[in-house]
């Protein structure tokens, strides 16, 4: 059995793996601030996840963890976590120390994208488009993360598509993210609700013309997002993930109309048939703790051969 | 001793490598059009080049191709080479019966790229970004070409960046290729120069208001695709290749100078080091045609494994 946590900014979702990658337990713990409530409420949650599994830590093959910031997963340190107030910490080691069993770390979104890659059953390649907050992205090939040179492959959110858009965060006019992040359509409709691009969402299909033009920028920013992946990559799937997927089929269908206008104008584009190749996450599962579940069975497998 | 050929569009450029991969021999062919010609002139410019490095061609380890067009580098047929009249050839099987030998067939750019990564002695991740008539790049990790899922990774230069920006060839707006394709240069800047943007790069030099406007755009267009192949594949290096990039350190130069101003606006593009991470390929050097040999060889390995 291995432990796949997923290490948010504001919970830790913890899920006990069986050999078949079924998840057999799932606990949520508050991931807390700063490098030592990270540390104690991560051991917290793995020793949960383990118990409601009923299953000794000990007994454990693996832990994978997936958080957010720059990963160096070779040595297990966490980089530049700033929601989690965490310049650098050697996370890994740590935690290993701790609980006596091998642990692997992953940046969220690539733990995500090996999830994703499980629980859609996909083989080949495959580009995990992670619409949170902000805008990223993570690649499996056969089932192997591509983490890139210096850990920061999928940084598309800060491709700038637009020279006459908006002031990025990054300093950078025009960003993707300015588009297609959930952070920024929140901040653009303004009001408190608690899932807000869903709010646009609906306000749209009532007609509010505000609301319809953030959505269309949101879907046009998600295909342009898709265009990217699969002209540079030119990898099979395209998997819409992060909480704006929660929309569901109302997000896709117009993602994907959207390429198919694309298309209309491009016989080009068009030959590379970019609606059947996106996909959403399955709904309601832990994608990126189970994720890190897997990540961390492929670290013990490289220790054990 | 294996041969690498790179069709081109005018000529096919021949090479015959040496097992420590240092060219024995080269030779030149005009290429023809149409698929009897391409073939004809494709087992000449083999033939020529074993003579002329003193082997019989039955003696060849391999030999390989370089080729535009969509490649299905597994069954070696060649699709939608239009500058070459080829609808679809399946000119790896064809040639190889003609010669006895092994024979792969890949993308000229993805060949080139091969070639790129031998010849500047690279390790790890590469792209190769091809500024020619169009802008198109290839991967390289580690040795190996990825091709992408559907043998088209790497068409960057269809990438829109500016929705105000003039319709491709392709039939969207404000591609990439718009403002770093040479054949577009050449277009807008006229005239009969053999080496157009060379002349634009002079004539900027020599204060001409319109020149330095298109040198600034296509230099603009360079440095954006340096950054879309970090932003998503981070890859360690750039290697800058391609007709255009014959200007050589004066289009280096100014591609990092942009780079570097990017990099002023922005602390996270300027983390990412994109200048130090941009190189040019070997001036004068027969890269595609080396690349197809070495691609050539893996194919060999790969049949005697």
């Amino acid at each position: 059995m291995r432990l796949g946590l997923d290490i948010g900014g504001t919970k830790i979702d913890a899920v006990a793996l069986g050999d078949d990658a079924a998840v057999l337990a799932r606990v949520r713990v508050a991931t807390g601030f700063g490098p030592d409530a990270v540390v104690r409420n991560a051991l917290s949650a793995a020793l949960q996840a383990a118990e409601a599994a009923e299953v000794s830590v000990a007994a454990l093959t693996s832990v994978g963890i997936g958080i957010p910031g720059i990963v160096d997963a070779t040595a297990g340190v966490v980089r530049h976590a700033v929601n989690l107030g965490l310049g650098e910490l050697a996370l890994g080691p740590i935690l290993s120390e701790h609980l006596g069993v091998p642990v692997r770390v992953e940046n969220d979104v690539n733990a995500a994208s090996l999830g994703a890659f499980h629980l859609l059953g996909l083989a080949g390649s495959m580009a995990y488009l992670n619409l949170g907050t902000g805008v990223a992205a993570g690649f499996v090939n056969d089932g192997s993360v591509w983490r890139g040179a210096r850990g920061t492959a999928g940084e598309i959110g800060h491709i700038p598509i637009d020279p006459a858009g908006e002031r990025c965060a990054c300093g950078q006019i025009g960003c993707l993210e300015t588009l297609a992040g959930g952070g920024w359509v929140a901040r653009k409709w303004g009001g408190e609700a608690e899932l807000p691009v869903l709010e646009v969402f609906d306000a749209a299909d009532a007609g509010d013309e505000r609301a319809v033009a953030l959505r269309d920028e949101l879907v046009g920013g998600a295909a342009a997002a898709v265009r990217i992946l699969v002209l540079t990559a030119d990898v099979e799937t395209v998997v819409i993930g992060g909480g704006v997927s929660n929309i569901g089929a109302r997000l896709l269908d117009r993602v994907c109309a959207s390429l198919d206008e694309l298309a209309r104008g491009s016989q080009f584009l068009g030959s590379l048939e970019l609606p059947s190749r996106v996909r959403l996450v399955p709904p309601g599962q832990p994608v990126a703790a189970i994720g890190a579940a897997l990540a961390g069975v492929a670290e013990s497998e490289a220790i054990g051969a």
